[in-house]
C-alpha cells in the first residue's frame, strides 16, 4: 500500500493546493525534510470553511472538520514540494495552533482529526510528535492553523 | 562526564516516559535529529503538576517547577527515542508556551529553570536556541508546554 | 550577487548580533542547519524599538518596522553561526508570533515584512515556508518574535 493508496482507502480525494497571496510559500524542501507553512482549512476558490473562534463562531464538529481540511492541503503541498504523494515517507512534527475563546477545553480532540489523517495515510509508521496550543488571533481569522516538518522516502 | 551522570550530579533522577491518550507519539526520529512533542509538567501517573493559567491560579514559582518537569519529561522521551540518555547529544532549540494572563511578565525567567536543565545535562556545549510566547490555553489546563528538536551522538 | 550584496542593495546594512542575558543562545547550529531562537526587534544597546500590543499603543506601520528588525537580526545571527552572511544559503521556514489586541487583522502583512528582507537577501531562490500566530504575551512585552530554521550552503 502506498500513501496515496491509503487515502483513497479513508474515502479521501488529495484535493489541489492552494496558494497564498502573502510573501511566503507553503512548502520548502531542503534534502529529505520539508518544512510545511502555516495551513489553512481551505476549500477550493482559496475561501475558508469556516472562520471566528472555537468555542465561539465555530463548533468543536466544525473545527474537526477544519482540522482535516488543513491536514489534505498539507497532503496536497507535501505532494507537489516531493514530486508526488507516494514520495513521502511521513510527518514528523506538527504544531496546531487554534484560534479558541478564553477557558475552551478540547484542543487535542480537535487536532486528533488531522493526526488520524497523517497517521492512517503514512501507516503502518504514521506515528508524529506535535504540539496544540490555544491562540488570540490566525491569519484571515482562520479557526486553526497547522504547520509541520515532514521527511522524504530515502 | 556523560548526560546520565550530569543529571545525577544535579541531584535529578531520569523519570519514567508517561505517555498520550491522544493521537501522536511524544517523539520522533529522523536520523540523527529528534522531534519532541509538547511536553507538559507531568507527574507519575500522568497527573499535572499544576493546572491553570500563570498570573492567577499558577505562581511564578509553581511554573518554574512546572518548567523543570517539561524539561525532566523531555529528557526521559528524548532518551527513549535514543536508546538511552547517554546517546542523545543536545537540544538544539525548544519553544516554550505558557498560558498567562494578560499583561504577565516574567516568562523568560521560568522557561530559564527548564534551559538550565538542558544547559547542565548536555554540558559543556549544552546551549540552544528557543522561543518563548504566552498563550491563551493549553492541552488539559497545563500552565507551560515545551517542544524540542534534539540530535543525537553522531 | 552574494547575500551580503544583496542586503546592501536592499540599504540595509548587517547590524551587530545583539545577545541576551537569559539562558539560551540566539543561534545554534547542526550541520548545515542553523536553530535560530525567538528574535525581538532590537535596536543597539538592547534596547526594542517598541513595546506593546499590536491594534493598542503599536501600530501597524510600526510593527511592520519592528518586524524588518528582527528580520536584520536574524541575519546577523546566522552570519554569527555560518562565519560570515554569505555562507547561509536561505531561510528554510519562520514562525512569528504577534502581540496583538482581539480581533487584529492584517498580521500577515506586518510579517510580510520580514519576508521580503529574507526573499530579497537569498534571491533569487529566497522563498521560506511561515507561520503567523496571534498571541497574548512576548518577552520583554515585545509586539513581534520571530524564530526560523535556515541552511547554510553546501
Amino acid at each position: 500500500m502506498t500513501p496515496s493508496r491509503r487515502l483513497a482507502a479513508l474515502g479521501l480525494e488529495l484535493p489541489a493546493p492552494i496558494g497564498t497571496s502573502f510573501g511566503y510559500r507553503p512548502a520548502t524542501r531542503f534534502r529529505d525534510l520539508v518544512f510545511l507553512a502555516g495551513m489553512l482549512p481551505k476549500l477550493p476558490g482559496d475561501v475558508l470553511l469556516v472562520t471566528g473562534t472555537i468555542g465561539a463562531e465555530v463548533s468543536p464538529d466544525q473545527a474537526r472538520e477544519a482540522a482535516r481540511l488543513c491536514a489534505l492541503q498539507a497532503l496536497a503541498w507535501l505532494a507537489d514540494a516531493a514530486g508526488g504523494l507516494d514520495k513521502v515517507r511521513k510527518v514528523l512534527q506538527l504544531t496546531a495552533y487554534l484560534a479558541v475563546t478564553p477557558g475552551f477545553r478540547g484542543m487535542s480532540e480537535i487536532v486528533d482529526a488531522a493526526s488520524a489523517v497523517f497517521e492512517a495515510v503514512f501507516a503502518p509508521d504514521g506515528g508524529h510528535s506535535r504540539s496544540v496550543v490555544g491562540v488570540l488571533e490566525l491569519p484571515r481569522n482562520g479557526p486553526i492553523l497547522i504547520d509541520a516538518v515532514a521527511c522524504l522516502e530515502v
